[in-house]
């Protein structure tokens, strides 16, 4: 099968491409993660937690992946996903490089991306990306399956396109968040924002399938609406949602405010400037109509649409999101490795 | 207390934010640094290099803080004291990340450092900062000592303001070159250069006050003075200091010539041109005036100020400096961990 | 002896002020290498390899250089010679850090390289560095062998000039490839492209005077022929050399095909985009003309010159010389600090 006939195939007909030996190993789109694999990375994320609490704990997860390598190759800015994926690599004791900057790099001579992550994949056993073009992990992983010596490939974030670890960790966040309340089922979840181009949205909404009547809101300016190709898939798979376009009105109905910022970066000629945007920031006095129980999320970074007097609030847990991200990104990759045996074992 | 409160307040009034469990914890500030302190990193400074002699002591040091992380957070360029905290958390066995590029960070889309600086705390036991703004680093260990999980913040330079840990490599360059002839006491010190604008001397002369007798020469362009807080604080502190505009004359009266250069950096617009820094330079035949047991000391980066042949004189010590500020930075970073005992017992 | 009388003595005679110990210490130019040298490395990278297929071979090589630092000072644009620099200090547990941006360090504020260099000397135990400068290498191996605590240093690329460590690879690849047909002697091997401005062909070209009865064919535009200090070279060491500048007519003679790209980046003003260097393009259809146990080898990275059509061809060990990168230079640095006899112990 070639690259051009693969791409168009259903993301549950991809699936079974990305795993090898049963377990998961390239970690590309939000669509590959079904229930049982999300159930079992959040428990594992916990476990290890706990783990890490005591120093002993520290020094047996450092020793799980001794020996083994990541590149980490980002070529858009980042800090959130970057920095966690690195803590990741060094909690499990793995040693790691980046290239971050390709004007320093052989890109710069004239290298195709493809020979650039050929060459990783000759050093290193583990390729974390972000890349600005959507579907090129996918690509990455695609083309490495076809080499002698292929390594996994985690996908840190492709364009506007997905950012599944991101989806994980968002997730994670709410199954923790409602442990007692009832987990992620029968939850009414409001995405606000720019849900064009806000990848993390999309690579979230993805992952309501997996869960029993749960219910989206998509809150954004008209002009930046959920996609089609999106809108299709939760129909087909039986996600209710409905699109909003007053944010007020919608907070009083839901368990989880997940917020974004506006995507300016993929702005042509700064068309986004003569969006209202205001009227999709959360508001201060929004805390008194949002239920006892509901959590506001946002993935960071942040600018005005969440005001920072609101982190004080108890509900308030993009915080925690953000340590979250670290520790399910651990359990992936000890997933990826086959150690989370020994992590139960511990 | 809120920021605005805290600032104003006085560095002895402002201690006791930066301890914690009766140790050091944040380190932002010179004037934090009191006798007793100094003597103690000084001793297990060079109890440290003795250790690192062996490579079973240095197998040692290395186990000291595996499983901790430190990001190193620095915008302003920095060579030297980048690679020496770098150095400093690799001998104690402490794993490491740095942004160093803010336009590959999320400060690119819109992202405050304060939040920044937050999630470096969600994934690292130690921030390392260096930032052009002044008290930045004081203000970030303010804002995360009233999160639910504060790391120790240490100021890698901060504007034109301070860097303290710079100020301790110098004293212990100083300690150990007079350890046979009397210590830091009843010297005479000259600072020399860019003293308006120069962080380094600041630092150092903000802890002369710790030392009995010691006589400060300030020698510098009459555009280029020590600022007045300084003095004033040194006034009310007992030290004694004269200002002074010829270098030549000075150099036989000291028992530390301290070169720095010109700041132009900070230059609005190309003001230090019209400066004449030459008369401000060490010219090789101040060697021959020089007392015997002198030393010459520079931070580092010099230029014409301090010519390469002077590097010859065995009273030269600034590559001592260089590799002093290594084993000191690694000193204070076992202090702030209480690790140090551990170093006493080995 | 000064620099200036240092750099105009002869390769041979430069040999000795490389080695400490017996042992090769500074990792400079492809002229210090001889045959011994050679063979040993080849049979040190090779163990190396058979090592590090287990787990328990993998911890061990991790244990050999344990509490040593590097530092990587790249200051030209680099993606294989770096990362495969950075995994052979991890495979023997070296920690590293790196300079790669001279905007982020203190050549910004005017300090000279051989400044930065002495300073990467204070900190670390071996310099590894790219340049774009001829001779730089060799020059920081002079001065720092004047001072009081000298560390290795290895050329990663000097300019047009030399890139001593991808001949060693190069060596390598030729040398595992003809293992069962009687090794490097008598082979016939073409170098193809801009060899006037290409160090990976001028470094491996000096290598053969330590092979029996190599025939080298420089196959060129007539615009970027080899230099006449390299054809002096071969001429005084008895290695035979054609000039050429058909490509096809040679394919069919020679048992090693060594494409390059054009190096366009030391062009003045665009003068590459004058010469036809389609006519040193590697064909698909010279593949039916190549003899069956030829190989065709390219430093990477590749352009049009070499098609990716070719890669699935056998005789394509492109890819296999970018992972012996790695494994040499793992074994290049257990030399310089004699773990090389532990290595074969084990």
């Amino acid at each position: 099968m070639d690259w051009e006939t693969f791409k168009n195939l259903r993301g549950s007909e991809k699936k079974a491409f990305f795993m090898r030996n049963g377990r998961i190993y390239h970690v590309v789109m939000a669509q590959q993660f079904d229930r049982p694999f999300l159930e079992e990375i959040c428990n594992l994320t916990t476990r290890i937690r706990q783990i890490a609490k005591s120093n002993e704990g520290t020094k047996f997860l450092l020793g799980l992946l001794q020996g083994k390598r990541a590149m980490l190759y980002f070529t858009q800015p980042s800090t959130r996903t970057f920095l966690s994926f690195v803590s990741a690599c060094q909690i499990l004791g793995m040693q790691w490089a980046e290239v971050r900057d390709p004007s320093i790099s052989s890109e710069m001579k004239g290298e195709s991306p493809e020979d650039s992550v050929r060459t990783f994949s000759s050093y290193f056993d583990l390729i974390i990306m972000r890349h600005p073009e959507p579907q090129f992990a996918e690509k990455m992983a695609f083309l490495l399956n076809q080499t002698p010596r292929p390594v996994p490939i985690i996908n840190g974030g492709s364009g506007p396109d997905q950012h599944p670890t991101q989806a994980l960790l968002d997730i994670y966040t709410i199954h923790r968040s409602f442990e007692d309340h009832g987990g992620i089922d029968e939850k009414h979840i409001a995405l606000v924002g720019d849900l064009k181009r806000g990848r993390t949205a999309r690579s979230l909404a993805y992952l309501m399938k997996n869960y029993r009547d749960v219910k989206l809101y998509f809150v954004s300016p008209p002009e930046l609406r959920m996609e089609e190709d999106l809108k299709n898939y939760l129909r087909e798979k039986g996600v209710k949602f409905e699109e909003h376009d007053d944010l007020e009105e919608i907070i009083p109905l839901v368990d989880v405010v997940y917020m974004t910022r506006i995507q300016d970066e993929y702005d042509k000629e700064g068309e986004s400037k003569l969006i209202p945007y205001e009227r999709y920031h959360f508001k201060p006095e929004y805390l008194k109509i949002l239920k006892p129980n509901a959590i506001i999320m946002h993935p960071l970074p942040r600018r005005d649409e969440l005001p920072v007097e609101v982190d004080k609030d108890r509900r308030a847990v993009y915080w925690r999101q953000v340590r979250n991200g670290m520790w399910v990104r651990t359990a992936l990759i000890a997933m990826i490795f086959g150690v989370d045996k020994k992590i139960w074992d511990y």
